[in-house]
């Protein structure tokens, strides 16, 4: 038998911790009393287990369960379920981190291109990348296409739709993707380097795949998905369908407050198959701290048996003034996400744009 | 131009409100700063407005924003992006309400069903509904339809599968649900009344939809869904395919915490199409108060525009004792969800079911 060991922050304190434990274990898997199970085959084999209760404080326990993998049903929204299901109501109750056995870790399988194959693509085996994001929303597809043109002329590798850009009447999907893909290719036929155009994917699971269908057609080669938005099991399902895709995960909704962020986006999305994970940096508009953000962005990167490396992509009001004391932070094997501090800069967008490319293969 | 109020609950003091609500209106719109949008219609009819800022307490203020409608692009997942995409990710932020514009409200078309619905299906036009759910996982199909058999006998209305019941090896999905529905039916004959057998359907969307395919050929005529854990955009397009279901909404993984639960369950799951919406009932192993419960039944119930009420669904370790008690508080437009309280009872398994519906009948 095969099981998943989920570790949850409790906050519980010693008296109280092995019975609401306990109660944790069953509310994770039968959701009955363990007396009412008369089955010995699933006392044994279906009940989740109590591994490990530790003490982090006076009021707080770290608790990891064992959860048979059969009851997942090989599916990533049961797996989901099963994780953090029923528990996500329980306002005591935290997800922090789970360990997947070696064969779940296999079929589940991670970025199909990760960090190599980005790097590939861009034809940048070394550096850290760069990425910017187009907006605002409301802006037709015209003037999203020059944006995008005067970014990747100015060397960007990575030009992303900004994630509320969706399927709407005053840029509808196809018309967008195709002159932004254009424009991408226009840029990168006269800088001589690869300019890759990311547009963003959103809608109910017939609409992303459609939009995927047409994005193939134009010539695209990334995509943008938030995997909370869209559902886990959407996200997986469409990464095991569309494997030529680079993907890069975004955060949105993700802010289910008591799932670690650290686990959610850096483990969770890579290991669905995120090649790049969009999040918010320290120090920006968001509230995740330093230690969080070098956390998360190890576990994207770190070994992880056969699951690739997915690349970093801190974000969210950046301004190119910090692409040295974010390359310090992070190394190299980061991609730069910096948009509003670029669009502010009018009409020195392109220089500006320069200059964050400049600040980067200088920043090394 | 048409606008959604969405309404937060910000963590903000007297001194910084105005800004941070400024803010939060470009964060869930153009997401950059005002300065560097240009466009005059952009500006006008695109970025978000700060509609309203009114005081609750020293340190929070309820901030009603107006997110155009154009920005949603006729799609849920794109609604629930610019609702609560970014900002869910900023912990001063809650979403506490959504007033929608009367066209979005009938193009989204809430319940196919409803409490009606329902009633009409099991022929029980005034008196509160039962449910129970068939447990633990690990059982195997038969044993999972000699239960259903059992409950179906006692007289319950409506026999859920336990919400981790999924296609899993020891119990797979088609034949557990040609089971499960063969004894509703057998329990509906002996019994002269309808039984109601609602199959759980959870998984990537291709295997929800395979799913729903095979519970209709066998004649099944409600299922459960846990939206949040497929994703709501899948869940709005499940009941768009499948309206022939009665569509009971589960909340597992819906402990996004900065999301209101009578919003989020009370009123979207009901706007996205559930029928009936399960969630855990106040005095249980859950952690909503009572003023909370009352407010999610409420916000299911109440008259909406054009949208039908869906059926409030207390649950989640309720014990047959407080089925009087329950009656009280709800009135009589509820139906009663109770599981382990049955189960707990051994070989009276089906004297206490009986028990169970002969409360609810002498309650009202």
């Amino acid at each position: 038998m095969a099981w998943v060991s989920a570790t949850y922050l409790l906050a519980s304190n010693a008296d109280e911790v092995e019975k609401r434990a306990a109660a944790l274990a069953l509310e994770q898997s039968v959701e009955m009393p363990l007396e009412a199970v008369g089955d010995p085959n699933i006392r044994e084999s279906i009940v989740a287990r109590v591994a490990s209760i530790e003490p982090i404080d006076a009021q707080r326990h770290r608790v990891t369960l064992q959860i048979a993998t059969a009851t997942t049903g090989e599916d990533v929204t049961q797996l989901t379920n099963m994780l953090f299901g029923n528990c996500s109501l329980q306002d005591d109750v935290e997800l922090e981190d789970v360990a997947f056995p070696s064969q779940l870790l296999k079929r589940l399988g991670g970025p199909r291109h990760g960090i190599a194959g980005l790097r590939a693509l861009l034809d940048a085996p070394e550096r850290p990348l760069t990425c910017t994001a187009l907006k605002p929303q409301g802006s037709s597809p015209q003037t999203l296409a020059e944006l995008c043109e005067t970014f990747g002329r100015a060397g960007i590798d990575v030009i992303k739709d900004d994630h509320g850009i969706a399927d709407q009447a005053y840029a509808p999907f196809a018309e967008r993707v195709r002159a932004c893909q254009a424009a991408a290719e226009r840029a990168s036929a006269a800088t001589g380097r690869p300019v890759v155009y990311a547009p963003s994917l959103v809608g109910s699971p017939r609409r992303i795949f459609e939009q995927a269908e047409r994005a193939r057609e134009c010539g695209v080669r990334a995509v943008l998905l938030a995997p909370m938005l869209i559902g886990l099991g959407t996200f997986a399902e469409f990464v095991a369908t569309f494997p030529e895709f680079i993907v890069l995960g975004h955060p949105a909704f993700g802010g289910a407050s008591r799932i670690s962020p650290v686990w959610l986006f850096g483990k969770f999305f890579r290991l669905l198959g995120a090649d790049a994970i969009i999040y918010p940096n320290y120090g920006g508009r968001f509230a995740y701290s330093a230690d969080v953000c070098r956390a998360l962005a190890n576990a994207a990167r770190e070994p992880w048996e056969s699951i690739r490396p997915a690349m970093p992509v801190p974000a969210g009001g950046m301004p190119v003034e910090r692409v040295g004391e974010m390359i310090a932070f992070y190394g190299r094997d980061v991609m730069l996400l910096i948009g509003g501090s670029l669009l502010s800069a009018g009409d020195h967008l392109a220089e500006r744009s320069r200059t964050f490319v400049q600040a980067v293969v200088q920043g090394v």
